[in-house]
């Protein structure tokens, strides 16, 4: 995981894939901390708010929305805690997923999405980088298909290594400029760093593990291919 | 936020300061993230329990039981989510803190934990940078402080700049190896990855922001010391 990327004002001419970002490691490390607590944010206040009701003597006809509140939330919020720890966190000691737990964690993120998940690992193990990258995929194929369609995601041996693709078709299918600074390894301009910072972490994956990362938009369809070199 | 730390392969003397730690990007950014996920496990695992007993029919005589392991949860999770999104993600829009605030999440944090907190900070709003350092100093304190004791959190602008420190006094106070190799900037050799990187976020913190991190530890006693430029 040691990086020594050379600076942009050094003589060696550097590859594309290892072109160092302009982003100070405490920035980067800071917005996807914001990120994950954006993430949190929302079921804990749901849980918070039935909390709240049910305390509250004067609203006791409304408990059973109350214990809604709390169950939908506290699910929810197990489901993104799942995904984040190995998504971000990279989970600890484990040094490969089984696919299928992988693929409950997607289909978890688009229990609550539009869109629908064309899950097409081939791999029955899946070591850890690639997983999150797989796992970031999965997430950015739910945020580019705001108003439903499919996104098939796709992971093989290809010759040149393990190639992780993420296929999105769907109606006003869109990437956010700043989830495509991101993806170009850029500095976040403007817009929301949630998004950002989740196309910058994958750029960074990749490129740290010495892959390569590219994506297309075109109409009603956005495309991006990940190629991971062999462990 | 930009930071151009040179490497220490370039001919030009830097600061002790300002020498980049051998932790790449991702690395740093991914043991944020899974400390993170670890400090809203406990509370989401609590949640997920209370909700499971009360699913059960037949669990229905522990039914408050299920409520109380829900209501501390969702406390705990709030707590917690608050002092992150200050303390790590640099709550967003935010450019400063009224201290009484951030007072509030660090008491909030003391509150779970055996040690006192003694607060002395002086400015009555603090940037955010500063901010950030001082929670996680708390945060330190309650750590080192395992049997209880007394954490004395300052900040005052000095005449080289804006000063905080923690002075943490009591009964075995002890630093975990990983936060003081986190706190001069190394890299983690063995021991908790959220212990270190806790000390690394902080290292980081400070010498980005053109400031200096010292600490100490002496029998019962653990003090650590930022000074930070005039914004």
């Amino acid at each position: 995981m040691m990086s020594d990327a050379p600076l942009p004002t050094e003589p060696a001419p550097t590859p594309p894939a290892a072109r160092p970002a302009q982003i100070s490691p405490v920035e980067f490390a800071t917005r996807l901390a914001a990120r994950l607590c954006h993430d949190f944010a929302s079921p804990t206040t749901a849980i918070a708010s039935g909390l709240d009701l049910i305390e509250d003597p004067t609203a006791q006809d409304m408990r059973e929305e109350a214990m809604n509140l709390i169950a939908v939330g506290g699910h929810k919020l197990g489901a993104i805690l799942s995904f984040a720890r190995v998504a971000y966190a990279g989970a600890g000691a484990a040094e490969s997923y089984d696919a299928r737990e992988l693929e409950g964690l997607a289909r978890a993120i688009y229990g609550h999405a539009r869109a629908e998940l064309d899950w097409a690992v081939e791999p029955a193990t899946v070591a850890k980088v690639p997983s999150q990258v797989l796992l970031n995929l999965a997430q950015l194929g739910s945020a580019v298909l705001p108003m439903g369609g499919t996104a098939r995601l796709s992971c093989r041996e290809a010759e040149d290594g393990l190639e992780i693709a993420l296929d999105a078709a769907g109606p006003r299918a869109r990437m956010r400029p700043e989830a495509a600074q991101g993806l170009r390894g850029e500095a976040l301009t403007e817009g929301l760093g949630g998004h950002w910072v989740q196309g910058y972490f994958l750029y960074s994956l990749v490129t740290e593990a010495g892959g390569s990362l590219v994506f297309e938009t075109a109409e009603e369809k956005i495309t991006a291919r990940a190629l991971l070199p062999r462990g």
